[in-house]
């Protein structure tokens, strides 16, 4: 292949056309806010820009040193047109496909909902006129940010088109722009970038959902546990508690069932591997889209987990606390008894503190290898052994926190206000079960069919082997 | 230059001249440390390295297995020239100019102070050799790194020039020592890098000011509202409050002015495009500045609540408030007077920390979402969404949080001491206008207006193009 | 300048290959499960997949749509051909060479141990097929991101090859599956990739050790020194310490020690460097290691810092400090005894305090800037300056703020039980020699030498020119 290479013949061989752009001249179909905004910006950046318009005399303000042409004059002069056009307006460029052909055509445009046409607007563009080269590019920037140039999460430019040369072309103006520049492959890419910037964060819809729900279930459950049961059967008025003692029981809760639920779709797929006894079976819709938002459950959980810090740590400063401690001091003078120190207590209490920071600070550490910097960083064997082995560890101390906090309030009835369980009971379950089944699968024999498995082999495979061996 | 591509002769044409490259040969002009630390770097990446000297046989120690010519020898025989000289030194290449020719000069210098020079090094260079292709590269690197390979802040290497080809190359050498490359355009982006290791933060100067200011201010006038009040009027030392106490109430009040700063001036330029009636005349300087560091502003405002944060955890943890705890008690017992429990304190308190707990974990997720590798990841709705619907929550929370601290202390006189307001009621004057002013521009008619105007709609427009129907 | 663009001679002259691939065939040699899983990613992104096979006609279920194939047709069929096979199978391509000269050969192999072979498995493909352009590339992927498409982890492609445009053409098949690709040079760059998936956290074995070690090491000082201690001595049984009390005097302890050790290496180096009289000498190995893993001591330094503050934070929450306060008033009504508030004690423990929280902070800072994200953007000059500075200032806060809980302690004989000084005195030690030696590097004489010094001065250097100039 390289033996073509002949340095002597192409001592500078141009990689893209765009080689040494002394004023190169672009030009921008439409006199629009898009058409006007990239306009501003192609002139700060050194180009010479024309716009291309059906009225080229009455088309409003333009950037000053710019000028409108009829759409056939513009086309002619530059070989790299912007298409600032709605795409409902597209049909036009069908009678310009003879001075088209051969120009790079950028197709900026957006659509409104997803799914509006059965085609990708460039798609269509390209299906229009057949001899240019249409590239997809700068559609998932903001107006602000093809004005002003790259900030914060306006700093990289996606294209896609079937043209390389067309694409480089594309991608060194966006580059002199100031953009960071991303490849999405041929024009079937389109569809993809024109749906992204309709996107508000879709794959954390299902998490967030969850979230709230478990949030208001347990928030419910609890009221009625502590509040409204006091009122009841007390005659209390403990409503005042809802703000931190209710929140910092429902938070943890949330948290810890959420992380579990991080892990249970891991668990489930290694079950149902073992169970067909093969990989290559796609697993059900439902339990693929829940492994995919794994990481946001998780980023979720800790999140709620951070709540329950917070709300923890100030315990100690709110009122009802200081009263509360008073009160007993001033109680066990009046009463001239003294409290004995108890030990089994205090090894509790603390170890109960002590495995809830180390699960936090794992927490934190699957938090920060979550970032996406970090995991890029990581070599995928790395990742794994974050995200799958801590990640059960963690998953483990904060269980075993739970655990330590309830003690031996599980055995007792009093704990059972009006026959149902307290809240970090009902918390406890889907950990334990997740622990559980993965202990199960730490078991050698099983561990040992799932790995040849998760290597390739195939339960009914060994058969058809041992079939064909007997037949040849 | 691309009259030379002919895809019969080369199907698959080498992107750079530099495809296979079995002990290349690079040339160094200047003897110096930084040539020296350069070739050091190249010998270890298998090239092969020659240096151009005025004194070819007395100039030093050279890196084993390199030696030195004369300028005119050494350029004749490598295609990739490193000028590892200082700018003032630059004009015997004038003189090389026939044999540099077609050569592809890699310019790594720095000036001491920015504007020391009309134009740019690099420029300077290629004006004094037309004929060669001058690229700017790796002068944003620290001579350790270019000795010693990438390493945290020295990852990536920035060039720019007139010449793809040879940026290609200089990019194909740069990825082999082991950096990133990022091309930054034609060379008149050379002065941007030449400029760019010589910043410290330009774009925290402002906030950091405006942050210490702030700080410095607040703190004298509450070191006098409370230390020397209680000095002067009852006689009591109450200085040890300096190091937490008064840290604790300056930190938050800093922390909640700056992020009303973070918001105003969207606010202000809303209005200004309202009252203008488009978007496309510039803002003001002022504005522009102050738009161009509302991230700095925020990040502080974080730190600063972070700050607000550690210190009111540690509150019970002081010996004073235990001291002052006890004495309480102690006292309670002594006069034989029992408090009540104030339901309506323990909501207030409760609500008051709980709004606080929820803001700053708000707080927490725009900061978070600042980190670069986050806010590329997201789409610009999705980075829009955070930073400015979730930015207003925050800022509502934390501005709510601190009306629950003052209740209803903001009508009782004996809290203006010296006819001074508290800090937390002096801080709440920005927040609160911003807040107010956002809401003026929910206002239907106001809102409605307002996104016509940005979608490019400008009402003298709609006047001129009234005439102008009337005049054609 | 694109004029010279003519459709119709080169209609998409190809920078690579792939340029225009309306369903490009692609060759997979091994029907594996690695041969499997890439060719249905393949599939899925418009391919065409054909396999070559030792036995074309039974070799177990493919990818519906693709074919086996023997090796020489498959290979003669497309220009690329992934090698799916284990390196020991290797030694039949040889005898493919004629077919699949001037083909794009992919290696994707890995081994399981580091240095199983003495060449890199694509180096000795190179060797087996000369006229191939053999790429590595991958390999560091996970099986699972091969066949599902990239993740966290696995978003990126590292490659390397001799031949830049056979590199292109995997690039471009790389990107179409959705992976960023990252050039690494030529072909002796494989064993560097083929060793990385292999690894697991090389660089933070050290400072893990270390941690762990100093972590022992000072617990058992502790548990003798305060739980065997107070049982021998007093006959007390105060080991629910272990839980927290002592914790928090291990963690912050090993924490202090490891920043110190971040920046003793470089303290030491700039003397070596003044013993020496030049910075072109290496420094010894040990040295070296060291100074590369400084930024993960510090990080972990930072982790024991955090756990210290949350340890340090649910103090007031604990059952025994809470009984031991409560004990304290009691025994204080009971006796009639007022103690005296101590100005001075409340100066020094809320300066102790004050000093923690703003070390920490600064911490946090250091370990922000060190997101791969955050240094990133920072130039080396920002960089150092936050690394450097801060970090010595964080130091200087974190040892005052030890100092400061130590106080008048030092001299008191009673706190050495069993004549051994408390732990925070021990880890004392490094921090105060490396703040002195700091220090000592910042009297102008010692500074101006050193400054030279890397600016490339030789104290030797300056002899041998004086002995020269004599000689000339």
């Amino acid at each position: 292949m390289s033996e073509e290479v002949k340095p002597e013949s192409m001592p500078l061989c141009p990689v893209s056309a765009a080689a040494t752009p002394e004023q190169e001249l672009l030009c921008i179909f439409g006199t629009g806010d898009l058409g006007r905004s990239l306009g501003h910006r192609l002139l700060q950046a050194g180009y010479k820009v024309v716009y291309g318009s059906r009225r080229p005399h009455s088309c409003g303000p333009l950037p000053p040193g710019t000028q409108a042409m009829s759409h056939e004059v513009a086309a002619k002069s530059a070989n790299l047109v912007f298409i600032c056009v709605h795409r409902e307006h597209y049909d036009f460029l069908e009678t310009l496909a003879p001075q088209l052909k051969g120009k790079v055509l950028v197709d900026v445009s957006n659509n409104l909902k997803k799914n509006m046409y059965p085609e990708a607007n460039a798609e269509y563009l390209q299906r229009l006129v057949p001899g240019a080269h249409v590239v997809k590019a700068f559609n998932t920037l903001s107006a602000w940010a093809l004005q002003n140039g790259p900030s914060d999460a306006n700093r990289q430019v996606y294209l896609c088109g079937n043209s390389a040369v067309a694409k480089q072309a594309v991608a060194e103006t966006a580059s002199k722009l100031g953009f960071t520049v991303l490849d999405r492959g041929s024009l079937s890419a389109a569809r993809e970038l024109e749906d992204s910037p309709l996107q508000l964060f879709p794959e954390w819809r299902l998490p967030i959902r969850l979230a709230i729900g478990l949030t208001a279930s347990f928030f419910f459950y609890l009221l009625i546990r502590d509040v409204v049961f006091a009122y009841v059967e007390q005659g209390k008025d403990i409503s005042f508690r809802i703000m931190v003692s209710l929140a910092n029981k429902v938070f943890p809760i949330v948290s810890i069932i959420m992380l579990s639920l991080c892990y249970l779709p891991g668990v489930i797929a290694a079950f149902l591997q073992l169970y067909r006894g093969t990989k290559y079976k796609r697993f059900p819709d439902w339990l693929d889209r829940w492994m995919l938002c794994r990481k946001q459950l998780g980023l979720l959980a800790l999140a709620f987990a951070s709540l329950h810090v917070l709300y923890t740590l100030i315990i100690p400063i709110r009122y009802y606390v200081r009263y509360r401690l008073a009160q007993n001091t001033i109680s066990q003078i009046k009463e001239n008894k003294t409290s004995e120190f108890d030990t089994t207590l205090a090894w509790r209490t603390d170890s109960y503190f002590s495995v809830g920071i180390l699960g936090y600070g794992l927490y934190l550490l699957l938090g920060i290898s979550s970032l996406p910097s970090v995991s890029n960083s990581l070599s995928w064997r790395e990742f794994s052994f974050i995200q799958s082995k801590l990640g059960y560890l963690t998953l483990f101390f904060c269980t075993f926190h739970t655990y330590l906090y309830g003690w031996d309030k599980f055995l007792r009835p009093s704990y059972y206000k009006w026959f149902t369980p307290p809240g970090y009971m009902l918390s406890l379950v889907v950990p334990s079960v997740v622990l559980v089944l993965r202990l199960l699968l730490f078991l050698p024999c099983v561990d040992r069919t799932l790995t040849r498995i998760r290597q390739g082999w195939e339960r009914s495979d060994a058969e058809n082997d041992s079939k064909k061996s007997l037949l040849t």
